[in-house]
């Protein structure tokens, strides 16, 4: 009889394809090894092959552990004693968990306002510095700029490339699920297009050595009020529901342009209606994602309608956070239902039988 | 190059524990594999060894979805058409999102007001019908168990074998975490005592089959204000703030009194003002559980200072749900910080830069 080997977190498994030496102290929650899931309802009624790689299934519920975790091992193997990032909400959760398990001093920089209630919990339940500002993310980001530029504290916003190189470790997961091979199409949100710029890497290496058949055409989706690289100018007021990609100036804006172009693939946006229709047709999937996650899958349905995504195609949509993270949105598409007393007939009558 | 084999979710990884054919259909959201992690704090301050198995890394965020597999796939396998249960909030939100992927009619009774705001989200998200209940958990439990007694729609409490079957994979991991060893001790929060049995069951199974050196002690802890088998007496109205184990009349007790006896361990409770200390120390090694998770360490925590664990020993604490399923005790505990001016000066003021 053999034990099981179970994950120990993206970089210790995906190791070769990351920056670190052999004895580097890695930093981990044991974040990765998140699902795939095939959406059955959503395959059947849009005629392709969905997959649903389900990143809220991380330990602060976003995909921004996978790349917290190398950028936080970085900072403690380069000495560093304090982190800083501005953020949607979602970074600083992760930074605030990871910090706290190295012992950095960790400081967020939010939105006032406009970040979801799970996310604001968590940085401060991990005991980081958070400063709400009034302002909007891309205010938020360019202060925390400043500040990590000249005082002795670490950025670990996407601009820290070990980001990317941990966030990458998504793309080799999927090939992986899927058994050596890519989809057709792999479909993301973008709000500072980091993730979309993690992804394509991510194939581009992996079949660089062989361990996936082809390359995937990406597609990224913004939000129609925080479009931004589709609208080709810098939007000064974004205003979306899914409040994890409200940017107006995407740092990697021409990373992500490449990955579309390169990979044969686009930039597009979806409308906050399409976006909430996505996020509650995936909860009946049995997948609570955010709303801002749902951008993908709205994206994907707006593709198929327009023909540009073939019958049959193979399609992963990256659902980017937890649904958990903002209980907020969810309960304002929904009628939360009266108590009634326990009388055996009441219920029986509201339950149909 | 080989492609690495992810996680396909417990029944698949455990298959030769689990209850199903060759040929059974599982209904799977991936979960399990959840992550081990070396608490580094606790374990220099309590001068013991101590891991988190994090099951708030599952699909709905909760240890629940371990069981909820096995029991939705075997009603599939079955050709039921619907199922009920009564819950403290992750139960219905497991049966929920399971419910939903394998496309049964779910229906979740709770009690009026006292269950976690996110669990409540879930529930409604996936489509279940959700009847709140003038009554406590324990009232609930009572109404669904006579539904399901005399009309066609399974019970997806842990009365159904399934559940307890499913659960026991946690135990599993643990051992396989550990390198084919088992901890010394075990420590859970108990509410209906489903999860300690199902453990146990675990351990004795894996032992047996020379998959582990050993069966751990188990410790159980109840909250003080539900704390009935530890006061051998049904509790009419439980109280405490860790709402996930606010149970009076345990449904699983005597099964819970046997891993305790059996293992030499005991069952024993915490005050709610021991949960809420753990809940803040445990967010400081990075993970975020909810507040009746952090029972199971402040267990540890009462039984350090009295001497019943020892020096150097190992201790896995099962930290059941994430704390993004409760966000309103969470900020309870703590401050929320004002905006401020995007003002580079206060800023750094605030950072102590
Ligand atoms: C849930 C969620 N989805 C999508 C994104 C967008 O990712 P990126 O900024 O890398 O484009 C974010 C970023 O904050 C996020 O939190
Ligand atoms: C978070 C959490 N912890 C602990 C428990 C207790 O588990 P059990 O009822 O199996 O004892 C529950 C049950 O609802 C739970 O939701």
């Amino acid at each position: 009889m053999v034990n099981r080997k179970l994950w120990e977190g993206i970089i210790n498994e995906y190791k070769e394809f990351m920056p670190v030496r052999e004895n580097t102290k890695i930093i981990t929650l044991q974040e990765g090894n998140t699902p795939l899931i095939f959406a059955e309802k959503l395959s059947n009624k849009l005629d392709i092959e969905l997959y649903l790689k389900y990143e809220g299934v991380n330990p602060t519920g976003s995909f921004k552990d996978r790349g917290m975790t190398l950028a936080v091992t970085k900072a403690v193997e380069n000495g560093d004693k304090a982190i800083i990032c501005a953020s949607t909400g979602n970074t600083s959760a992760s930074a605030a968990a990871y910090g706290s398990k190295a012992g950095l001093k960790t400081v967020v920089i939010i939105p006032e306002g406009k970040i979801a209630l799970g996310k604001l919990t968590q940085a401060l339940m991990h005991g980081s510095i958070v400063i709400p500002i009034k302002g909007n993310f891309d205010n938020a980001l360019d202060i925390t700029r400043k500040i990590a530029a000249n005082y002795p504290i670490t950025l670990v916003n996407s601009l820290n490339p070990y980001r990317i190189e941990g966030q990458k470790s998504a793309a080799f997961e999927v090939c992986d699920q899927l058994g050596g091979v890519s989809p057709d199409i792999l479909a993301i949100p973008v709000g500072n297009a980091g993730n979309i710029t993690a992804y394509w890497k991510g194939f581009k290496e992996y079949y660089q050595a062989q361990r996936t058949n082809k390359l995937p055409k990406m597609l990224g989706f913004e939000a129609e009020g925080s479009a931004a690289i589709v609208k080709k100018q810098v939007i000064n007021s974004p205003e979306t529901i899914a409040t994890a990609i409200r940017i107006g100036n995407p740092v990697n804006w021409e990373k992500a342009v490449d990955a579309a172009t390169e990979s044969k693939g686009s930039i597009d946006f979806v409308t906050d209606e399409e976006i909430l229709d996505a996020y509650k047709e995936l909860a009946l999937e049995g997948v609570f994602a955010e709303p801002a996650s749902a951008a993908s899958v709205a994206g994907i349905k707006k593709y198929v309608k327009l023909n540009k995504i073939g019958k049959g195609s193979k399609v992963v949509a990256v659902l980017t956070g937890h649904g958990l993270k903002d209980p907020d949105t969810a309960l304002s598409t929904i009628q939360t239902p009266e108590a009634v007393e326990p009388n055996l007939d009441k219920i029986l009558n509201l339950i149909g039988l």
